[in-house]
């Protein structure tokens, strides 16, 4: 592989060895003696995030694309036998590599809760196995911040919010997840001009403060931007004196020329005072429709506060601390094997046991509760199946995007219970059925029987 | 661009836009004004993670690497003018975009405090705004993850330390650069495959409970993982339960065969009584050379509890909350205009004032304290300067990777007084010699006298 020029570094990533390495040792030693009887894996969050109510599914789509391509190329298996050992039977049968096998899961942008799987594989056992370490890679991070944006929604349901991450967080495939997760929840915009053009969302952008400080003073640099990006003029009002900045602004807007100032940005000192300062001298100036937008080191209870207390800002610029998820960057989440050749199994070990078997997660109307039990059960009447087929043979069976996906937030948005849009609710009722719980219980039981008798 | 199979989707990634949209707008208006005279930008921390004590520097080689390649190919501009409405004269700018500039760096692997600059753009100012956003984005997370990561080196001196973080870190390229700054300061492998074959790392790696899981029984599973992996045999023993799986090894551990068992892990529970149990069984079977390996949910913390404990623990496998840095998944970093065209300048906004001028840090010997300094000082004649030319005239002065930065890390270890030494110091000792302090003062009161006079 040549690098292109000005192209990430990662265009030399090989994905399928993006990998732990015992993802392949497994595969490797299932291959080996023929274990290839269909498998079942549940991708779950055991917990929540102390304090979060709910989670939304993301991440789904860039796991269907690598089930699709997944396979070994040449430098890749030239790279297991030289470096790492693996004999020439090995690499042979990596070099066949496909995931043939199906996969339910529940689509992104609905909503679910902790021990729910988002999504079940179902597999040669191999396949099944080798693609746990990109799954969750991919499902934990974006689904994190997802969760974590609709909390901001929740938290300023008036407001326009922007992503404006992209510096802190995690790489650039990171900003490019974080845009494409705080769109889905309903973002309006972003700063990441690339996640912009591959995903097609707004790119939102106003002035740094360095932009003023490069002009001999702040009403030049104004100047300067009104005339040069006049119909999208949003000027930064804080480098050096909030109040003079405003009237700086103000005189820039109401002076003559083709520019119209769209809004002032408020990036530091307490928001809401400077805000309600901000709005009264606008509106006295006759600026009722220059906006106020505000940024600086916002998340859900900073917004939940300034809501609360009335401050007139319209839109929001959120980054670092929803782009990383400050307060979860990782959720608790786990790939576990539930079933083997037909036998459900499960694990023992203190404080970790899992739920045997393939599951189907349902919803009870009004999002009056969900019930947990096995794919195989019928369910309770009146409540819908959550985890659906969309991957099958390999191949995914239905186009599905960030499109379908944001509708389907706001469709869940809409019929949120009250006591779930609490940034600090009660813990949602989730049920096992009966069966569920009797298979729990029979596994467990004949496992103690066989290793601990 | 044609995407090629099972790579990265970031392949079709333009690192040019991976930036925020403001960048281009100062850069577009700058360029049509001729304010193309000279900037110096300081990359600094504010304020250092609550409880540490020193930051590892990291993340400058990809940023050096996107300075030398940076261009906006005929597809970005495409999107630029069409979508974002920038005019012709400055998509003919943008087309002719070259890095020109110089860059000063405290090398990868050192250690640095907060308020120092760990970088200084100097360069014709469009240059040096345009590239603020994906210098802090690959900066600030990479130094976060060394700095975590050099903790747990602290907690756990004697112990050999791995990187299991990639299922829960923040995409693929965060896995990288991860498992980069974790080798840095001093990990000894990486269950990344991609990350070990692009980095020349050791890969690690053991089994999963699904692995044991699948088998009939648990010794059937061990059986077959020694047959299949003779010389690098780790059992997974608490699938079901820690003593029984302790027994289970020690009976294929002595089984005749040609394997070699050379560790158990314990992957749950209280590691400190199931390793000393288990380490008294594999002595009491004569296994005294049986390696004990354990994993879960560890931190720098959870490292430090264990070795104050004496828990017989050989090895650590170190996942998530080194790989998110989870109580700072990201550095309070920003990326400031400190002199342009000769003029010193700075901020004066509510509680984030900034230094002005181009700097350059000095350390005392014996790592006895720091001096913050102007870049034209000579500085204390007993003291290193940190800062070093890394980059010139657009193009890298020096070969300098991974391997110098991890020398280069060891070496301030073997130094670092011992009140760094502890998980919770005292704020270290960082001076500002009296002329950066007049100039600060200077330049406040010229702002105060021009815009709020």
């Amino acid at each position: 592989m040549v690098e292109a020029p000005a192209r990430l570094s990662s265009t030399e990533m090989s994905r399928t060895l993006v990998t732990d390495l015992y993802e392949l040792n497994m595969a490797a030693s299932y291959l080996r003696r023929g274990m290839t009887a269909r498998a079942t894996f549940s991708l779950f969050v055991r917990n929540l995030p102390k304090g979060w109510g709910f989670l939304v599914a993301c991440g789904l789509e860039r796991c269907l694309e690598f089930l699709e391509e997944l396979r070994f190329e040449d430098e890749d298996l030239e790279y297991l036998g030289r470096e790492l050992g693996f004999p020439d039977e090995d690499l042979e049968a990596f070099s066949r590599f496909r995931f043939t096998g199906r996969v339910r899961a529940i689509p992104e942008g609905r909503i679910f809760f902790a021990e729910e799987p988002i999504l079940e594989v179902a597999a040669p056992l191999p396949e099944a196995q080798l693609v746990e370490t990109y799954l969750l890679n991919q499902v934990t991070y974006q689904t994190a911040v997802a969760s974590k944006a609709a909390r901001c929604r929740l938290a300023a349901p008036e407001a326009s919010l922007v992503d404006f991450s992209l510096r802190r967080v995690h790489g650039s495939e990171a900003g490019l997840g974080v845009a494409r997760a705080t769109a889905m929840v309903g973002f309006t915009g972003t700063s990441n001009v690339e996640a912009a053009r591959l995903l097609g969302l707004r790119a939102t952008g106003t002035m740094a403060h360095s932009y003023v400080e490069a002009f001999p003073s702040e009403i030049e640099a104004f100047r300067a931007f009104a005339r040069d990006f006049r119909d999208r003029v949003v000027l930064l009002v804080d480098t050096y004196d909030t109040e003079g900045g405003v009237r700086n602004a103000i005189s820039v807007a109401r002076a003559e020329g083709e520019h119209r100032v769209v809004a002032i940005r408020l990036d530091s000192g307490d928001l809401a005072v400077l805000a309600t300062k901000a709005r009264a001298m606008l509106d006295e100036a006759g600026l009722t429709d220059v906006q106020i937008f505000a940024s600086g080191g916002l998340d859900e209870h900073a917004l939940a506060a300034l809501t609360a207390g009335g401050a007139p800002i319209d839109a929001y610029g959120v980054g670092t601390k929803v782009g990383v998820a400050a307060d979860s960057p990782a959720l608790d989440s786990v790939y576990k094997l539930v079933e083997y050749d037909g036998r459900a199994v499960s694990k023992l070990s203190t404080a970790k046991v899992t739920l045997p078997g393939p599951k189907q997660v349902w919803r009870r109307a009004g999002m009056a509760g969900d019930v947990i039990g096995l794919a195989s059960e019928d369910g309770p009447g009146d409540a819908e199946p959550l985890l659906v087929e969309v991957l099958r043979g390999g191949r995914r069976n239905m186009a599905d995007g960030l499109s379908e996906a944001r509708l389907r937030f706001d469709a869940e948005l809409a019929v949120l219970p009250g006591d779930l849009r609490s940034l600090a609710p009660e813990p949602h009722v989730v049920e096992r059925t009966p069966a569920l719980e009797q298979l729990a219980a029979e596994v467990s039981e004949e496992i103690r029987r066989r290793e601990l008798g």
